[in-house]
């Protein structure tokens, strides 16, 4: 067994990142989001990587950030912690290969957020998620930006005022994960998702990914005004007439940058 | 039967606009979205007409854009697709009407986006919805927006990753549609609710759509002062005055542009 | 038993504001909007009160604004009605404490808006939850503002477009409110929701509901990078080093401001 807080695994151009530190509940500790970012900078530029699974060891997926990194520091200390964790967001939302969550636990605070800002998810029936940063005096706030974009507002703020941990079944309700499968299914599922997308052209995935976070945050004449851009460009990509064409033909597509 | 790939009818009220291409599945070819637009230009004007039904001939509802407008083309061509494309979506927006999509089989990639675009949408309990774009290279991203806008973000990026179909009645739970029923009671249901639509004021309907769509991508603060705008200019209407006095009297408003 | 429109009455940190006007079916006149928002003025800087628990006495919980209000008026008649409206969905925001809207019976327009724009909703399983006022000319725009931020699009058109109640079940499904009980349990879940609220820091649900508003208008990046800032204010609190130290500890923190 490793000591790596992180390990890393790839086959199939599917890439497991997984959580390796079950004796403290794989907190995200500066030095664990740190290698975590060092990994999503390797695949996003792997030929070989098509998608991402995120999983964890133990019975807790994540517990979120390492309270020991926010007791008794100073502002520039927090301000550390917080810079990390919100370059781990925004690595996962750029990272040209589409990244799903794989729960098997509980997932708190950070550990929450993670999911949230995950591009999907899948859990056990047995999971749990929660945001109870209100009962230690620290409002879940950047976790609830994950939140508050993956459930509706009052279901957010549920989270967020009383720290109750939600079911599997009602994130999935919700919107915060895909799927709540039993244990037994869970890598099955999941691997089975990552490999139905790693089919996909790569050049396509990575366009359509990258589109989608943009034109989400645009007011909906612009982002349908972007969207079409986004499809004339995608349209020439020689995927994209290889795909059309062998649609045609009724034959299985052979992407450019293949395996 | 008609051969003309758009057929148009009107009674009591309701315009139903039928996609007549079986043998294309209702293809959203150039043309095809060039006559919905033209009859969506002749409504928008018209006196009579106070709600859209957007139906289809055949069993699939529409399975996008013609991917032969879409081969072997030039820039020129493709950027002609898609700005038809965002122009009957902002058609459908802009129009002074509500407009139901009336869904009985499969709507796929831009007709799933139709749908997603639609004011409201019933389907048959056997009705599915796909953005499976991404299995020939081509990304749903402009069926994207609208499914965005429709469902959650990992919903959303669920249908848009894999390509894979969502039920009537996940559809439902999503957002995407409004309700999914029996097949035998598809026409009746979606009549109903256009009739009970039919029944406003159309003065009202139309400041109404057109509010709800310019608000929703608002700053909370800056929707509620520009809501309050309209809610100033609605009332103020002879439309509003006499459905208030109606009320009052227990009696049925009676509009000033009766049919 | 009180004539005044609004009573107010506080313990255990908990202010209950209860509309008092049952046979206008708590209109939300312009003298009512005016008296909500005085108390949530006084609510705002009291040391005392730490959630608000909003209720009404009567089978509805409010019919929306005061018709008589909207009839016969001038311009700055209606603009002072709505003025009034959108000031207090401001306060409800603004506010830096919970508010809990605990419904029994109809909630509809003005009403409906009401529980759309709490922070948090219960309500009894025969309550229901409408946007009617398309049937007398006035399209409920202002509502849709709050109702479009609760639930997803299409089912706020429905309500919009239809004027036709949902149920309170509807409602839970839709994110329009976070619970439905039974009616023999809806004051003790509720007060219950608002006893465990009431135990966080009176500092940190402060911070925690406004940056929660003020992020969830922003674009993903900028949200992140506003949380990371409040996050680190936060955990500079001696609030928050106290809920960690106590969280070490394994005792219950004592916060600062202790009632």
């Amino acid at each position: 067994m490793s000591d790596d807080l992180v390990l890393y695994q790839a086959a199939d151009g599917i890439a497991t990142l997984t959580l390796n530190n079950r004796k403290r509940r794989n907190a995200l500790s500066t030095e664990t989001m740190s290698m975590l970012l060092d990994f999503l900078r390797t695949i996003k530029d792997s030929r070989e990587v098509r998608v991402v699974v995120l999983r964890a060891e133990g019975p807790v997926f994540s517990s979120g950030h390492d309270l020991k990194e926010l007791r008794d520091g100073c502002e520039a200390d927090y301000a550390g912690v917080f810079q990390t964790c919100i370059e781990l967001m925004a690595a996962i939302r750029a990272l040209p290969k589409p990244l799903i969550a794989m729960v098997d636990g509980l997932a708190t605070a950070a550990g929450c957020q993670l999911v949230a800002a995950s591009d999907l998810a899948v859990a056990t029936e047995g999971s749990s998620f929660a945001a109870p940063g209100v009962k230690i005096g620290v409002f879940c706030t950047t976790p609830g930006v994950a939140i508050a974009r993956s459930v509706m507002p009052k279901k957010a703020m549920e989270m967020l005022l009383t720290g109750l941990p939600i079911s599997a079944e009602e994130a999935v309700q919700a919107g915060l994960i895909n799927r709540a499968v039993p244990k037994g299914a869970l890598e099955e599922t999941t691997y089975a998702l990552a490999a139905l997308i790693a089919d996909a052209s790569p050049v396509t995935l990575a366009i359509g990914k990258e589109a989608f976070y943009r034109q989400i945050d645009m007011e909906c004449g612009a982002a349908y005004k972007y969207a079409a851009e986004i499809m004339v460009k995608n349209t020439l990509e020689p995927d994209a007439q290889e795909g059309i064409n062998a649609f045609f033909d009724k034959r299985k597509p052979q992407w450019g940058d293949q395996r």
